[in-house]
């Protein structure tokens, strides 16, 4: 009989042979530690998709929470917010933020592969996929974050009644038969026909950083790109590393 | 680009479809309801290996806990209990189960292919693989349960000075100069050689249950066969249905 | 400078004149033990109105949640079901009630003023406003309970993708492109013209109670009816006096 | 029938017509954000009354309690302490507060309508009405505050034995024969009669702000006094703005 | 340098040997097992004292709390009750114990050394110390009950405006100005003298039981008395065994 | 009958009688404040011995832990690290300690009798006895912290199969063959003999500060030490005062 008789996922086996047969070393009753987004359920959008991991998937990840996020060329999340942080890295493809803080000042850029952004928490921003669509990892400080239950401008608007809004903007009602869904949308033009100009100027410190474009420090067993609030200081929440390992080397016990 | 143009785990992908393209009527936010032994850390014993999917690898599940169990031939589960109770389904092979109850009653019984067996909370009882060892399934009633951190009879005597257990049995401290480990064994011989007569007798029901010798209930579908207090006693806080589907057959929603 | 010299609720004072001056025996530090329903927010439906006190409103509800419901002539609360118990009073008006419990059997009845209904924990029921509508107060055993959270057949059918219930109930998909809303109704006619025949008959005990009907224990301050379990067997976690006090009179301390 | 056929409180619903009937765009499920001090129960004490909103009046609010305070003329809060800070708004009348913080330096002040005054987490402190009383409004910066549950200075003495304190201060035992209740008093004379000059000074900040003699900020919806570290350092925990609104006017969104 | 140089308080140290020295199979990590009612705080009251071990001196004790009582001579623990059920075991001399159940039916006995009794949780009771006075040991079936929170009949009393006391009772208001304070009293007479003949009859099942004048079970190392439903019904919630072991031998391990 | 007739430890009696016989201004209830190191289980260990107090002992003390340890002469607790910071005093003995901060600078110092040292969270540190061995008192700033739980070096070197060690640190597996225990040792020579010279320096701040070389603030009841971070600063967490009272005299009310 073989040592795994019963029936199993050889594909998965496959995966982690290490998990299958541990070192003898291995004394158990660490928690899971490692989730697939192959393993998460899809939300389809308009405009793209979305796909989390939180610790509702994994429990040990009580102060952070991934996204992995699909926008379509002029596809968008528009503009939200929500309390936690957020930190992204641009896996493929290219797309433009927006954001603007407290004090009304406003920040336009557009990401492309290798870039990254941070919004601090609480932050009205959005996001639209450039000419050709993009994929990105969002990072959130909070493990039981969801990027479903965001809060959104169109959303905030769909709960006023109509007299309401036309009180507060002091336009007719009329003008709010028709709100936006804002999920869907065209390809944006040049980044200078959309930058608005904020009576209260830009915000000080940039939310874009271009970490591809940091020159590694290179190491026998490999490079490593670390972004922290020494260059990047705006991100205040979340410090990151970009590590590449050569193949069979190993980065040291830490 | 394709519509997941960045990095992805194709072989998990192929295994859950409708997870990676959900149906439209899809809204979201359910947790995560699934979780591979695969995606488990094995650990290997003297005697077999097991691993276990708990409220920790899964957090939605706070009623129950699985463990996945391999003894080789003769290996064996020394006698333990724990709080929560134990119900099991054997997979392949074949495993000698004995337990007391809390009267001093005893049972034993040799289990195989297809047979399930349930132990009661706390009631001490022990597993050994037969000739060609086995695989089972166990599940507990409690989502926290952990098989490693149950209560063996060889760690409650490690635990106690020699002297104390020499004044409680009556003999000499030198018989406890060896405690046998408990974790190997030899393929134990025929269940008649085994069985100890009690002075309190048997456990009045028997704690195994041969469910494939239960007559299926056959549906246009498929076939099941429940198994609950009504055909299995002893069972009482775990009942189960071996449900069989024909291909592209479905059961009905339930 | 009067008593209370700050600005006040005149009229709310007056309807709690030993809050606003309490006896000289008052110790403090009680818990808040009263919330109207006209401080709660309203729910418009289709059929109706509804409005919850909950836990949420009077934290010191934990064990039970109190919904007060209008149905509109034909209003419709549609088939749901829920994990609290539901026990009810019918105010003004009449309703048409109907039910089935786990083992097929079903039960449908008409509710006048004065008459209660129990259906158990997670049993599917529904509740329809007959010729002049009515106004019912409902009571769960859980404070947590919302009646806006309650799962109703006509959800569970939107979110299937429709050749998912085709294959489940054996008919075309288009059968399924009109799902009703639920939500809207005529009024129902005559009992009988809506009884259906079920395979298992009906449940073996009703539930509904005629406690009106009820012959009252009259006492020098008044009179009472007292409904549990021997009088009215089903409402196994719900038990109720109806007290009537002369002016003036007073329920003894107990 | 009419939309209500049911018992209702009708002078409650006046109060809140958006409440009994919402707007359309209403999703339901807010939390409740709403209650009044006429429906608390007052708390009499020799020199005043209080009442108080807390989170278990108002689950909501867990970050902040208010209390509303009557003080007789002469009436006394004794010196007392509490963990949560304490910010007040004196609504109508006058008071004389004196606190000492924890290095000995003191403070004294008259206290008029519109002024408010902070003391930080405990620092002991004391309020009296003046010659026609005062009303005011607290807010604690713990939703789970209880006024009736703070500490007092006499309270302290009462807990001590007598020849304890006498050890303590090195006066005779005789003297803590007759402790003063505190609770009761004169109207206090001129501020310069009370002042006690303390060998460590007096305190860095002032506890009072004089709100109403802020000169507001004028909208074409009304005005606002906005307080904060900006204008009243001392108060670390808790800014707050006075806006006065046209009838009619609306406040924006925000 | 001695094995413990540091200070010590030896007298401690040799009460308990094994926690000084503890053998070397102890793998250490136990909580803490024992709290000696001579490290509590007694609670002086007119007619005894008491002291308690609950969950707050003793975290692994949650499923129980015990309290030790003395009464004088006609000290009275007057009528009260809990929500806790209440075991007793009677240490030295001897008290009158009183209950009445909520079908009104009463309960009056003696109580003598090694008698027990209990009362189910809620039910109202008192217990006075008979001629020599007597001391007690209670259990209750919950780890953070105190003694010093019960409700009892003369604090409800207090708590009630006397025009209220007298609308209940329908006598005058006058009957009230002097309520006893339940905590001091004079030796019983004989119990017949105290009987009181209730309309709804005794209880049906003593809330007594004599403990020492059951025979007890001998074994080799000294005897045990065994105390369950089997032989004191009305006891639902706690058994008891009263074991004496001869000096130098070993209840066996269990 | 004497006044506490029943059973009782009369010499634990006798160490608190202002426990057996509390003031009459006490009014009971406060949570238990002490606990006696003599009432828990000691540790034995090669090389010494522990034993702790923490919030499993002593359920008010949520925010501190408190460890008594022993080492003999060449005694070692071995290079470990925890999350909770190590405020330490030196009772009698003397004691060589090490540590090494996050950037790679190091520290070692004697410590003698008086003495006291601090190691911040997460910081690698170890403890070794001198001539004469030592025992010391140790402050952990978590209620819960057991220092039986904490990460030590030879612990982690054990978890690690030997090539992934050998891979690290670039040397053959062989190496690895025997690590030391760590827990047994000989009496280390003078300091010089062990400092190891860092590339990254010595640490900026002293983890070791002279208590007793410290003048006492004497006062007429005694003399007080105070240390906190004006005079040692790089104890963040914990301050304190050594505080010596003559005898009969009292520390004042605070």
């Amino acid at each position: 009989m073989p040592p795994t008789p019963g029936p199993r996922d050889i594909l998965r086996d496959l995966e982690s042979p290490d998990m299958l047969v541990p070192p003898a070393t291995d004394a158990g009753l660490l928690p899971n530690l490692e989730f697939s987004f192959s393993d998460t359920s899809m939300v389809l959008r308009p405009g793209g998709w979305s796909r989390e991991i939180t610790a509702r998937e994994l429990p040990v990840a009580t102060t952070m929470a991934g996204v992995n996020i699909r926008l379509t060329p002029g596809g968008v999340r528009e503009v939200h917010w929500h309390i936690a942080s957020e930190w992204s890295y641009m896996l493929v493809g290219s797309a433009r933020v927006t954001a603007v803080d407290q004090r009304g000042r406003n920040f336009i850029a557009d990401i492309g592969p290798g870039d990254l952004w941070y919004f601090p928490r609480r932050l009205p921003h959005s996001i639209q996929g450039l000419k050709d669509g993009c994929e990105f990892l969002l990072l959130f400080d909070d493990g039981n974050f969801s990027d479903l239950n965001t809060f959104s401008l169109s959303d905030l608007f769909a709960h006023y009644p109509k007299d309401v809004l036309a009180a507060n903007f002091g336009v007719s009602a009329s003008n709010f038969n028709c709100l936006p869904s804002g999920h869907q949308g065209t390809v944006p033009g040049p980044l200078e026909s959309e930058a608005v100009q904020s009576p209260y100027g830009t915000v000080p410190q940039s939310f874009r950083h271009r970490l591809l474009a940091q020159k590694p420090v290179v190491t026998p067993v490999g490079s490593v790109r670390i972004v922290d609030t020494s260059n990047f200081p705006v991100a205040k929440t979340t410090a990151a590393a970009l590590v590449e390992i050569k193949p069979g080397a190993m980065r040291g016990i830490h």
